[in-house]
């Protein structure tokens, strides 16, 4: 009997006015950690306000999914944007997020970046510089779900801004420990059942099969589940299911 | 020698990207309460940070000044809006100015409505229990900046939310104490000198003179002063001291 | 054999983003004009670029969705606008749209307001009048289209400007001949047998059941099927099914 | 007497419903081309139907400034936007200008990129493509204003599609010919009269001054002068005025 410990953290609420995107309420259901858009790449305060109340009723942590202004886009566009301006960004987000969550009952528990801006503040300092003096601003010394090894966590460590690492287990890996780029063959996953045993091995023995069919160490405290696939309900649960089965106690990290 | 207190408001924070509206320090040093921009019809989050800081360091007390989401209207067009998701947008915009005030070191102490939300909450009680629902829902016990008598103080009433009562020293008032709708000639003052009379006699005695000659009472314990004219520092610096010569204390009410 | 000629339209290229509504491929092989989005209440470049080749493709008749500019809302909320602004926005949104539709070869024939702003107008002649100077200003003689009565067609005909009469076969009708609102009991049809049924006998007889079990007259040229339910495309083709059976000839009014 | 003639243009309608920037009747009187912003850095449809009013009654030729969605912004912040996202973007942009400035009597004349799209067209040649094809779909053959030697140049030529080359007579220009950053000292010349007298040696002699007090040839049509400083207008008016003395002929390239 293997033993471990995992969270598993999806995007919510990631509706915008009359648009929905993905069954929330059935993620909702499986997931422990819900990182909760904040309006800028998606969400309005009614849909923020009810993902927040849902997710209090389940007991489902509640982190802030900041992002880039960009409704157009969904927060999946690279900006050059002065630190300064992203810094007051991600700090209204936050804010915004954590006033409507707590007059739920709930609060926001952690951050994490959305989108381009997740994957630019992985690799610029500047940007990651920005992400992290909203978190210190804010005062509530809430962790920052990234990459390990990431720009994002260093600075954070510099700062004293505590991260927690994250892994995709819908993703395909490399050698060196990183993402496969989504435009490249292969890169996701889309079978359940594989989803899920490649989650088990990441809580029980840390490591993944890379593309290339080597391993590589991938230590973790949360699973990054997709919302917005047709199949991600289905993949959640799956992964739910392979995690417990494999004797991995599921819980936030937080 | 006679005696009194008064409150001075002004709107602030109420530009946008590249653009500005107003001299917010000059107006930051004359008044006792800034209506900061909360982002929906004015007010980046760069410029809400800056101005909250501007605000905290000159000892100013910070208002939420909420809105409709209308930023090519400024805020200044009557919306059908449904009650839940003007609440929601109500406590967004509290809650992200709060946590941006207190970054800085301040807080919001109050909320007052802008624009059309304003006029619309003062004589509809169902856009006012949206508005005030908004308030309880954020938990601070926030008083709100209202005309006395409007539909915004009276729910708030009922539901044990404070309100706190304001007058317009530069508009022309009925003789039933409400406002001359500003397309009316003569419902605008501009003459500081005139304005500022005005504004030492609704401290001192309690009454203004109607647009009609007459006298009707206005009790208020903040007057407000409009940021947006080419007149606004002038005629906010002709008030402040006219109040402060006839020996009114002018002082924030929370 | 009854005779008639009808045309069916319904609202298209209602996404924003990464978001959808409807199935705009599946409505496109069923009705014969298609009220496109201009990107006020809904509808980015991309997406109109999309629906505006999709509907050229089918030979399906292109109309502009004017709207309020409200995202947020879809376009589904009053808003007291000042004329002139209207105006321009009605404008802007026709220009882009009959641009974008001349670059994938074809254009803008007629003009429906979206949401709230065609109720509005259906009530309201100082924004009728606003669009219909928008309409004429575009210089292109385009008929609007419009509930026959309304005050929307009174200001078009008095500007000579052509309107043109739509029926709501899945809409409850009063003895006025008026839209039962929609918040009442009964208000929407949803089996798509009835709304079909009713449907040939608005395009045979050019009378409809009341909600009250009487009959009123409806002369109207377009019936309008909406594409946001979930049962849309069912009831779209049970329409045109029936309207063909019955040997109405289904075709544009333009 | 030296002869040669030139184009001057500046940017216009940069404000945005409450909000304005640079005096736009002022430099109307002055330039022969108005790049017009088109509403997505700045511009609402009824700033946009005014400027171009005010445009068409001086005999100023119109071209659209066509920018990325960054109102936020204005524009100035590189965005990561798929081709074809921005070809729509583009081509919805000229498309309402058109029509409005159409509907005051005037047309759009030539396309001028705007801010950060500006700078990234002039380096990039995938989004270059991506403004050539939207300038190719509009189909009006409109010329695109340029830097001579510019990726958006070279890109216009491949298919087809005219540019025009422009100069910045406020602006140091390194001995390549091309301009010295904004954050370095010196960037940005303030004084109107040696701004004027760099405008008339490029008009005269297609030479400039560098930086490193060289001279380097800058072949151009048009000078652009900024609108949104303080001394925008007095030095539009030193700039136009020195043209004139030198015998230059100022009007339109198109």
């Amino acid at each position: 009997m293997t033993t471990g410990v995992m969270d598993l953290n999806a995007d919510l609420g990631e509706g915008y006015g009359i648009w929905r995107l993905g069954d929330d309420v059935a993620l909702l259901d499986l997931v422990t950690s819900a990182n909760i858009a904040c309006g800028f790449h998606a969400g309005d305060p009614l849909i923020i306000r009810r993902t927040c109340a849902a997710a209090v009723d389940r007991g489902v942590t509640i982190g802030a999914q900041v992002s880039y202004r960009d409704l157009a886009g969904f927060g999946r566009r690279e900006m050059e944007i002065d630190p300064e301006e992203l810094c007051s960004d991600v700090l209204y987000q936050l804010a915004a997020l954590d006033g409507m969550a707590r007059s739920m009952g709930g609060r926001v528990s952690y951050v994490k970046p959305h989108g381009a801006l997740y994957n630019r503040a992985c690799r610029d300092e500047e940007q990651a510089e920005a992400v992290v003096a909203a978190v210190e601003a804010f005062g509530a010394a809430l962790p920052i779900l990234t990459l390990p090894g990431s720009a994002l966590s260093r600075v954070a460590a510099r700062h004293g801004v505590p991260s927690v690492a994250e892994c995709f287990a819908d993703r395909a890996y490399t050698a060196e420990g990183t993402l496969v780029p989504r435009r490249r063959p292969g890169a996701v996953l889309h079978d359940p059942d594989e989803v899920a045993a490649r989650a088990v091995r990441m809580a029980t023995e840390g490591v993944v099969t890379t593309i290339e069919g080597g391993e590589v160490r991938v230590g973790a405290r949360s699973v990054c589940v997709h919302g917005d696939t047709p199949d991600a309900v289905r993949i959640a649960a799956a992964v739910r299911k392979a995690l417990l089965e494999a004797g991995v106690t599921v819980e936030p990290f937080i």
